[in-house]
């Protein structure tokens, strides 16, 4: 790629050379010769050093050019922007091959679109649906009557159950099932007084589905259960991390990120760009609205209004959380503060001096 | 089916023609056409409207008649109670194909019973038993030695260890793992002062397995670890959610609930019916009793006595520790009081007016 | 084996006959017949009972021998230490035959060691190298490029992905993914006041890797996400338990303990011989000494000073936890205290008797 493809893509001025070739992204450190394009925007990664055997080098928008004469590409906005251009510009995506693998099994009446690509093993239930130039990598398993859209990515060893139905453009990586059966029970009960036994706990059947919209992304280890009888949905462009759970009959709006090994109960909804932080948890039933942010390891146990960040567990607005945090932290001191008024009321009751 | 089959299985009343066929339970508002029949219980549900285009409806015991003359069951029971027992009526199961599929791996001495389904891709391992009747759907794969019972379903892409015994009627869901090894080290050593190495951790070898009881239930992407020596051991009825983690030599009852992302340490114990909330912890060699509540997010690290209800980390009785939260959402009013009260003593020393 | 043989094995003394034969380590209790070697070391063990259907004892220093005249061996040291070498001792290892299995599928150019074992619908990547004597069991995906090193244990259905490198030794336990891409999003902003549309999240693509030291041990449904631009490191001879997930670009140092469902944010670090206790939490870009210990459950948002012990969730050091909920369980008294001087200086002000 030429650094005026780089440029281009990023929206920026090359220094030097706009037919220099480069062919890697890396850090600094990381540089091993000509081809290799470093971004140092950052100041501590300038300051780590490292580059001098880059090709040419992606600077923030203060920075000076190369002294050695070196091309570079100044781009003036925020690293992460840099970020994500430059790492889906130069990212090969996985590898994988085209058409359907010899070893996988594709079920009566499925529907494999043009373009698709059905790595080694795996099994296609029967009337699913693949959309055009999706990938399916190895080892995935897809229930029967399951709809992938178009140009979507499965990673090796995933679960994609009966009649789960999934956008176009969706990501979900390894180990990630989509569609196991809600945890729903009648619980046991205690035997009781007059020697009747107790019961076992008795089971209520996942019925429903789940409905992935497009351009969701979803991490690796991550279980999304199926409704009881509707759907339990992700809405358009949510991305979710590893090992996050989601329950049965939850909703999920658009643009959120919920974060690792978070939990979401069953039926408990979820509002627009709303941010979960890691292992925080959402309780059954709860609502959550949009553009709300809920600390790591916080636990939300009732429903919490847009625009509200929410920390502790159980959960409480950020605000009292940190008021109650710093009346804790000063316990031992006010409990010094009571004893000291007590010692000067003793001496009054006795006749101290007064005045 | 016919509506009087419905009926029958709920022990309840038509209302209408016995003979009306109906094909799907569905939620009112997702009603499409004649042969579905809607769920319209709960006062939400039917406030919430819908259910115009269902061909009969499940009503709860002082709801009227549909006013349309549609036909309808009437059941006096809980909505929970009549969705176990219609969800049990209306789901068609996973599809599987009977027998074993062509790509499926059995091994040497390997005993598959009558009825069993082996979907695409399975590994049955070296002298494993398969009970009657059970399916085992894609890209499973069961160990050497290992023991499934009759009527068992194994979703895909699970992994069942060697040796590892499982009951009848047994369900497990997809990436799950049942007997990996256990996690039990001895911690490694800081560097000594006279120069000597620290050691590395030393691993203890897990040679026993997991023993599963009839009639339990397992999740996605859960974990359950092979005791060192003998059995770690999961009790009849028990239903354990996704990614639940349960160390080696555990001991749990029967007909718990265990809910989602939890954790029950190494060597721990939980009687019958005991309930464990989402996320929460059991630590290493904890004995919880029976008929014990443990709240979500909670963490018992010392012994529970049976019927006890557990909240906080660490978990203490509720009453416990909701007077403490109680007490720590007054501290900010407290501090308050203590300074009024410095004031009024302050006065009173420096000769304010005493009666 | 020989009793003389285990004797050796624990640089232990053997009393009675050192010829016997055992085939088995079992607890007292399963013991059922004279190749049984019983491992009666603790108190609680030996006053369990159990053992007399062993063919031997392994006893603990101060132990009589048994008095029937059977063998035993007496191991002056710990009983883990017994454990962690009998256990390594009497370990058939997993059961698995020579070879590449006929449903393997090995992608062009990769290179398989000699004595290697892949297992069945394993699947391996264009260029992979799996080094010399190394198992892959069933249904395991390993990505182009990556390199697994030698003796390595590779259980079913573990993904590696592409270009990760694993040192020697290594066991991975199954349905543990190595090398999912990280989560790493511009987040999603809010429509604008003037009617301008809200972005979504734009993702930030993962073109690096992870590195695996040697004698790693990683459990069952673990997470570990690639770097953005470098490697994701765990240190060699640490060990991670099941279901922990483990951040981009995060460093792990040698000989860590992580136990069951912790979780390491993106870009942390964290230092050598330090144990992260069950659930804990360690931010994005926290840096984590070394021999630290991390209680469970805590959650570590600072970072942390060498040989530090942390709590709680924020994670203080433990003193500062401790004292805090010392406090927290004495304020019902406090506030008592509070309102009797209350009472007392409402009396001396109404004209109490003073001395």
């Amino acid at each position: 790629m030429k650094l005026s493809q780089v440029a281009g893509a990023l929206g920026a001025e090359v220094i030097g050379d706009p037919d220099l070739e480069v062919r890697r992204l890396v850090h600094p450190l990381d540089a091993e010769g000509a081809g290799d394009l470093a971004l140092a925007m950052s100041k501590a990664v300038v300051a780590g050093g490292g580059g001098e055997r880059a090709g040419a080098l992606v600077i923030g928008k203060d920075a000076a050019p190369p002294s050695d004469g070196r091309s570079a590409v100044r781009f003036p906005g925020p690293e992460r922007t840099a970020l994500s251009i430059l790492t889906a510009l130069f990212d090969p995506g996985p590898i994988h091959a085209a058409g359907i693998h010899p070893t996988a099994t594709v079920g009566p009446g499925a529907f494999v679109g043009t373009g698709v690509s059905l790595g080694a093993n795996v099994v296609v239930g029967a009337r699913a649906t693949i959309g055009e130039r999706s990938v399916v990598l190895a080892n995935v398993v897809i229930g029967a009557d399951a709809v992938i859209g178009a140009d979507c990515l499965i990673h090796p060893l995933v679960m994609i159950g009966d009649r789960v139905r999934i956008g176009d453009r969706v990501i979900i990586h390894s180990n990630t099932t989509v569609g196991a059966d809600g945890f729903s029970f009648i619980p046991a009960s205690q035997p009781g007084m007059a020697g009747t036994p107790g019961t076992m706990p008795v089971r209520i059947h996942s019925l429903g589905t789940v409905v992935i919209g497009d351009d969701v992304e979803i991490g690796a280890g991550t279980t999304i259960d199926r409704a009881t009888l509707r759907a339990t949905r992700i809405g358009r462009g949510t991305k979710i991390d590893n090992q996050v759970q989601i329950g049965h009959n939850a909703v999920i709006g658009e643009a959120c990120l919920i974060c690792g090994e978070a939990g979401i109960g069953g039926s408990a909804e979820v509002g627009d760009r709303t941010v979960i932080g890691g292992a925080a948890g959402v309780a059954d039933h709860v609502k959550v609205g949009s553009d709300v942010a809920i600390g790591a390891m916080s636990g939300v146990s009732h429903s919490v209004p847009d625009q509200t960040v929410m920390l502790g567990a159980p959960a409480m607005p950020a605000a009292v959380f940190k008021e109650r945090y710093l009346q804790i932290g000063r316990l031992k001191s006010l409990r010094e503060q009571v004893k000291d008024l007590q010692n000067r009321l003793d001496a009054l009751e006795k006749g101290g001096k007064v005045g």
